[in-house]
């Protein structure tokens, strides 16, 4: 993980995710290609958040951590403009679908 | 269940659903026909998530468990994009209809 | 029961209803045409789900049972593709507007 | 009461109304025409359900019982088809506008 | 009040009011003409339910008295079809914006 | 605070605010021009209400009280007609954006 | 820190944010434009509500403190119309994306 990465911490439940470049074949024979057509994306978790705050002022853990590899849906993301590393997107936790056993 | 399928892991309350190749007459005489008309779909379980948390962050269980025969609606379902297996379908717990004995 | 509806089981809040098969005159009098125009439909419980989980992991009892005669709403219900028998619907149970004395 | 509509037994909070079949001074001097125009209907609370149930499973009692005269919105009843008595509704208990007293 | 007035009995949190006839002059130099691009209204409370029930069966008690002078809002009141008097509508006591001391 | 504005009691999380005239610049240089263009409002708080009340029954504070200059949104608002004030609005608590230092 | 901003107090989780006036390349390599097509805004919180309150009137504090940088969505801001400094927007801070380590 780069010294940029590092420096961002997202808020409540978000998660920063790295896109996967393109599609590749896991280990485990899965493939995500990454087309226009393709609804689901492949990535990695870069940072994740402390967690959303319910009623009684407690942090609810994330599932995911940092280097888990995730599978994400085509909503609910938003890019982060960085000029060294080009695929960095904000989830909300909860939105994302699965994750990959590495 | 193949290599592949067992590495996905769902989060929360989803559960990844292999669909039915194409309709068959049950042992129980119930048949689903897969045609583009059919507003039902059938599958099977082959991967559940540890459960929605609650407001105090314990886990609730699901009711449905690998291997389970399930009708699923026709919404709310993401198809997963995988080249051995086709048909492999992300869905919300609480979208399934119904569990088929088998 | 036929031992095809004996395999279903709804999940959750939900119920599998055998629709009656055309306008009948009930005991009590009640008559319920079920042509096109009609909104409400009549139906026999074939089938019922464990109820809703709550928050604290208990499920909400139905208060609807098999062999119950219930007043249906023109929504929310969803077609069964079943060869026999054709008339088999899932509905939410808090959907259901009425049980019928038999 | 007639013994049809002792036969219906409303779901949850949910009412069955026989609206009144024209207009007429109450003794109170209330008057509420019922041509088309008119947005309130008033009718009579034949059957009534057992509550809705909360979260704890305790069902919450209804305000209105057999026999009062209420006040009725436009939107929200369900119309019952039955032959021998034609205005028979089933409104939501919380959609009811005001009692009449007697 | 009127002995028709009397016989209403609002259900929940709802309210009667009786608007005012005609934009007056209050005491405190209040004035609130009352043509069609007026819109607030005011009105006089003369029929209080007995509150919301809330998740334990509490009833919610209201902050507005039968006699209470009110400023209402433009929406949320359904007018109430009487001989006598006119200008009865029902409001659900959160709609209503505030009091006028008398 | 004249004897008109006095008399009005808000409800719940209401709030009356009168609309500063005109452009000002304050002690503290903030200058909020009321144009037709500007979004943002501002004014001075002339009555609050008791507070919303919550599930158990209680009044939750508001967090403004009468004198505070606050920053308004462009929503939320209700104009009241009033002779000789014009600029009285109610607004809900919440809706405020923020208090100014006096 | 200008006497100006100082004097702001935003209300419930409400914070007050000094946009980033250009695009500027950070210490650890972030750059984030600025123009008409950037989605995502930076900048700085000059101001912090005290936390919104939750049901047992009890405040939830936020989880930014004034001195932070942030990066912003690109809706849910509203534009201070202050004549010294240009760019300040009031934002909840749920809706803040994450901070930026200084």
């Amino acid at each position: 993980m780069s010294q940029t990465i590092a420096k961002l911490y997202p808020l409540a439940n978000r998660v920063v995710i790295k896109r996967a470049e393109s599609a590749v074949r896991s280990k485990g024979g899965i493939v995500l290609p990454e087309d226009k057509k393709t609804r689901l994306l492949r990535g990695t978790v870069v940072a994740v958040g402390p967690g959303q705050v319910n009623n009684e002022g407690e942090r609810m853990p994330l599932s995911v951590k940092v280097g888990d590899d995730v599978i994400l849906p085509d909503y609910g993301g938003t890019k982060l403009e960085i000029d060294e590393q080009k695929d960095l997107y904000v989830f909300r936790e909860p939105d994302i679908l699965a994750r990959i056993a590495q």
